[in-house]
């Protein structure tokens, strides 16, 4: 038995999120589907977390139990060949048999990608949210920092959220600019339920000039789903990256 | 009646081509569907040119005679309303009644996009061929280089051709490196049906060490299908631009 964990990235505009759901296409089963045709072992794979319906992953996590005995270096080929043009594992490592890709994890990056401006780009189309009026880059990126730290994030988590702690600590968060694309990135120690789409929804205000910027920090301070914006859409959403200790996904991806 | 003339972007996946056919959803049918729905006129509009199945976009031109009295600079977001997706007007101008989006064009430039590595990305698999194995771009830069000029492209052009003359002329023709992936820019006064995919196709053979930059020169004077590669897959081509004398649509589309 050996313990295999895998980078993988997707488009996600297909698929109803990362994990098998009682209806609906997902990328846990695409995956679990091209290992059984691989490997005709009937195995399951564990994510480093969900993503929803129509987000995106640049560098999602999983491990997969295995006895197959292909070498750990012919996995993603072997995969790729089986999978959906929308799903490309990307790297695949052996690891310790107590690894796990949720538990294990260290820090994760989610990005978020609105274009302003009149017109989409129509190849970016399904990974940028289109913000047709400008957005106040500024206020935007001064609201971002009042969420760096440790704080209980009930404001920006579904009421639905059964976790026991909404406490999660943030421990960057800056704004990109690229041309009339703006680009989010929110690196943690993990995220909850629609967290980041629902800040990316009250940024969008605070953007739009609805909400001014210093109101960010009373507002999280409040845990009070009520004081926050909408959930943004899903599609501008990326799960960019996953990190873990002593495991460096670039550098073999390098190799 | 007016003559509009637009400039439209598209990915072309879905569609069998810019023109429309006996049988598949066109871009062309798509944007007439549109406008008929805006203005109730039945009316046909006007290519610069054919894009094939599955080639893109990013500034197709057409033209199309209405009675409709919608402002000019209206245009683009009412027909993006009534557009898939996957189709985005981009500009609108009123042009004199004797243009022609196909007759008074200047200069075409397609660009092809070659991914080189072991995957591709999966935010841009329908955008950039995948060429596993690196490719020589020293040979391919020197090969592209001879195309360059007045020539008879018969070489280059599908044997089901039937244009009386296959001499075009080529102004530039360069390449751009991103990372791991290879852009081919081609802009001449026209191009022969298939002419950029059957070059690339060449173009490819001499990245991959199976023929000599060298050769470029004389199979081009041979004239004959026969000695070109193979006609390159159709997703890495898109039609970036077409210039008219007198219009200037970045400039418009940045009013």
């Amino acid at each position: 038995m050996r313990n295999l964990c895998m980078t993988v990235s997707y488009d996600g505009t297909a698929y109803n999120g990362f994990q098998i759901q009682p209806i609906g296409k997902t990328v846990q089963g695409e995956i679990e589907r091209a290992m059984a045709m691989l490997t005709g072992e009937d195995v399951k794979i564990h994510g480093s977390g969900r993503t929803d319906a129509g987000v995106h992953a640049r560098g999602q996590v999983f491990h997969v139990h295995t006895n197959a005995s292909i070498p750990v270096s012919k996995w993603p080929v072997a995969l790729n060949s089986r999978l959906p043009q929308d799903i490309v594992v990307l790297t695949a490592i052996e690891v310790p048999l107590l690894f796990h890709s949720r538990r294990s994890a260290k820090r994760k990056t989610y990005r978020y990608s609105i274009r302003t401006g009149k017109y989409p780009d129509v190849f970016r189309r399904n990974y940028e949210f289109h913000h047709y009026n400008p957005l106040r880059v500024h206020a935007m990126r001064d609201a971002m920092s009042a969420l760096v730290g440790e704080h209980d994030f009930t404001t920006f988590t579904s009421i639905h959220s059964t976790k026991r702690s909404h406490v999660r600590t943030i421990y960057k968060a800056w704004l990109e600019e690229e041309g009339d694309v703006l680009h989010f990135y929110f690196t943690g120690n993990g995220f909850l339920y629609n967290m980041v789409r629902i800040i990316m929804g009250t940024l969008m205000r605070i953007g739009e000039g609805k909400m001014e910027a210093a109101r960010m920090a009373a507002i999280l301070a409040a845990r009070d789903r009520s004081l926050a914006g909408p959930k943004a859409m899903a599609h501008g959403l990326t799960l960019w990256s996953v990190e873990y200790e002593e495991l460096d996904f670039e550098r073999e991806a390098r190799q």
